[in-house]
């Protein structure tokens, strides 16, 4: 692309580097900012540099928050006694979009993957384990990827936790509006075996 | 989406204010950011703000310029006698891209559309009737899309143009690499009766 203006270039060519965003989409989106007030751009700007410079994790459960402890872990109406274990903020943002968990979280930061070059000293794993035995965790709810790196990370944490804390993972299944059809094998006979009592399933809708 | 930041959550709300970019999109594009250099993000938000405050349009053809005048109309090499009338800078930049074109440029900013209450005194037209008179333009080329708003455009300035300038506009017919069968009537219409003598057809690939 040729530009007869290196500040809108500038502006493309840092667009373009974030995930997914090409050089015509980059160029939209500066082309939409041109359009804006001066205010409203000022306003961004100072909101992406706030955000980077401002954001702290939590020192609890390592979720993104504006203090040292996040809003979770600081609610004291939420279940502290129940961690849910997750791979990233993202996920955790999913699950409390369900609004249906009032526990706490960790997020561990990624699965086991030596292939990848992640072991367990990468993760979060140390704090999870100490964090069970300092608080007396009544359960630990697993809620990774359903991968073989995910099953490992769950055997190899699982190894670790105190005998008496329960240890239980989100179910694996056939999907709401999935089409029994299309499902996997390895999915169908897992749902096979985990099946439920009609009653709780539709009392559970 | 249930944040447990509020510097997250602007974050993303502002993202999520672009054109084409959804909630989870933008959600993507924060984290991206976050797991950043803190100077990087600090570099964008920068760059969006000079951007946006320090930009000019040129005075001569309201192309974006960092100058008063910019790069393309301050370039004695480039033929100032002839004008391409386009509709936005996305145009000048695509059209730059060929490296075909050595003329100078005229941005409207739209076209003529009564419907969308865009009437010629929106658009730069009576700078370029001025423009073509008191610089003498030799020919003036429209390069705006193929539309009845287009076309209406077209007229308009036409009528208003020195009867001695020279007026064309860039060639209807099927695309390099479009199948015939899907072009539609018009296109196909006028790619025959505009049709070309078969030499300057094969010099000119």
């Amino acid at each position: 692309m040729q530009f007869s203006s290196s500040l809108l270039e500038n502006a493309v060519n840092e667009f373009a580097k974030l995930p997914g965003i090409g050089k015509k989409t980059a160029l939209r989106l500066v082309l939409h900012l041109l359009k804006q007030d001066s205010e409203d751009v000022e306003h961004f700007s100072e909101t992406m540099s706030r955000m980077r410079n401002e954001i702290k994790f939590c020192q609890r459960c390592h979720n993104v928050a504006d203090a040292d402890i996040c809003s979770i872990c600081a609610n004291s109406l939420r279940k502290q006694e129940m961690i849910c274990v997750v791979e990233n903020i993202r996920d955790v943002i999913a699950l409390e979009s369900t609004q249906q968990f009032s526990g706490t979280y960790h997020v561990l930061g990624g699965v086991i993957s030596p292939l990848d070059g992640v072991g367990p000293n990468q993760l979060n794993i140390d704090t999870l384990i100490h964090r069970v035995q300092k608080e007396g965790t009544s359960e630990v709810i697993f809620a990774l990827s359903p991968t073989i790196q995910g099953d490992t990370t769950i055997y190899y944490i699982q190894k670790k936790l105190p005998a008496e804390t329960k240890v239980t993972t989100i179910a694996r299944g056939i999907a709401f509006g999935g089409e029994l059809e299309y499902a996997d094998e390895m999915t169908l006979a897992r749902s096979l075996q985990n099946r439920l009592p009609v009653d709780s399933y539709v009392s559970s809708r």
